[in-house]
């Protein structure tokens, strides 16, 4: 998509920016005075502003890492019968857009539950490596890509998640677009190069995230990637969505972790607000 | 808690919300100039700023509608003897924080994951009736409460989340303090009296929230509010946490509604941003 294009479509998502914006203000002022009788009534954040969703549907159609639906959902009450209606869902935690928390890859590593608060309201570092993706399957962030970011944008923020943008996002529509799969079962998409990982390690970020099944690429046998950055008290984002609408820079990612006492990760939504 | 203790106490999990929201002026400069060569580095977001978390952790433990264990883990895949640890989620989609989408007391509204992005990121209105409640577990929001914030703040904004404070969400440890089963085996927790639903039809008001079990209070045999609220087409949130750490207006609730398809509902991680 031409540069135009994609500014246009993210101004087309972001509908009232500027509300939004003006608004959080009021809200800053609104707190400031909380306890006290508020004189005038404060700005309020409108319905909407700026916000991009990051998230693939959660469905049992999602390709997933061992080709088994991550998903399925028992029905124990119907409108009919009972009046209202529940589902009873079995969820594989690994499953479409996803946390892998450091207790994914450790033995006793910070749960799902244990993520600060503060690395799930971030400055997101998007890192396109979507033109070489399109060559070549098993691409991988490399150092040079981070250093290419650092070298335009400035140093990595604190506490950011980084984030693959490969274009792989739109393929999970197929299994077979999507894993790639070749004779030997050996997958092919992109990943996070273990070396581009151990030079995040010298940055404060606090996750990294990829738009396709793994942090590792495809063919890695070893999970290398996994290795050097969950067990240091890191943790990653899979099969993130919408990073064709974010800028490189400036973007703030809003990662609703869920919270599960003790999980090693699970399906988060996510949004952008740009 | 006086009023300048709940001030501090939200000032201290603010943290550096100046921080943030400079930051995201700067995301806004930066989504502007998309897609053109950014010549100085953009201001980044902050990795936290005027963030509370407003979700409840997802645990067995959690008090339940229907009394039995709302989650369970059954781990399919161990660190020592696998390389890395994963479990499978069995949820009753309305266990702790959650959401209550219309197809939860509807034949065919919208599912959990058709509640549109513009209703997730909203404006905040917090009623506050923690005092009465104190003194009566079967309290509710009523038409007058509405009006009082009406009166003191402005209308109720377009897509709002109108969120009933009652104090409930520090009784959650335990069962019977959260939801006070008598000896007939009535609940006695407060909730949202159906005149103040209907109220808010007449508002652009997207959701109700409550922090409670239920968006009716405990006693109510015909899930009146249920029936009212989301046959509109309206959501609601239950066990909602963190109320008592937010200004009556101003805040933005930032929603990460999960979004299996054609889920009634489910749990959600809640932020709200002041």
């Amino acid at each position: 998509m031409c540069d135009i294009c994609v500014m246009n479509k993210v101004k087309d998502k972001m509908l009232s920016r500027r509300q939004f914006f003006s608004a959080s203000a009021g809200a800053a002022a609104a707190a400031a005075t909380l306890g006290a009788v508020t004189a005038a009534p404060p700005a309020l954040a409108a319905g909407h502003g700026g916000v991009i969703d990051m998230s693939h549907k959660l469905s049992p159609e999602f390709p997933t890492f061992f080709g088994t639906p991550g998903i399925s959902m028992e029905q124990q009450f119907t409108f009919p019968e009972h009046g209202f209606s529940l589902f009873n869902l079995s969820i594989n935690e690994h499953t479409a857009t996803h946390i892998d928390a450091p207790l994914h890859f450790t033995a006793d590593g910070a749960s799902v539950d244990e993520i600060p608060v503060t690395d799930l309201v971030v400055p997101l570092v998007m890192i396109d490596i979507a033109a070489r993706a399109a060559e070549n399957a098993d691409a991988q962030v490399t150092p040079d890509d981070l250093q290419a970011w650092i070298d335009t944008h400035g140093d990595i923020p604190n506490r950011a998640c980084v984030a693959m943008h490969s274009g792989w996002a739109g393929k999970s529509g197929s299994a077979e677009a999507f894993v790639r799969r070749d004779a030997d079962g050996v997958a092919h998409f992109p990943g996070f190069h273990v070396e581009a990982a151990q030079m995040l390690l010298e940055t404060g970020a606090a996750s990294i995230a990829t738009d396709t099944l793994s942090l590792d690429h495809g063919p890695s046998a070893d999970f290398a990637t996994h290795y050097a950055w969950l067990p240091m008290g890191r943790f990653g984002i899979e099969n993130l969505a919408g990073l064709e609408n974010v800028p490189a820079a400036g973007a703030t990612l809003v990662i609703g972790a869920p919270n599960h006492v003790g999980g090693t990760g699970g399906p988060a939504r996510i949004f952008a607000m740009v």
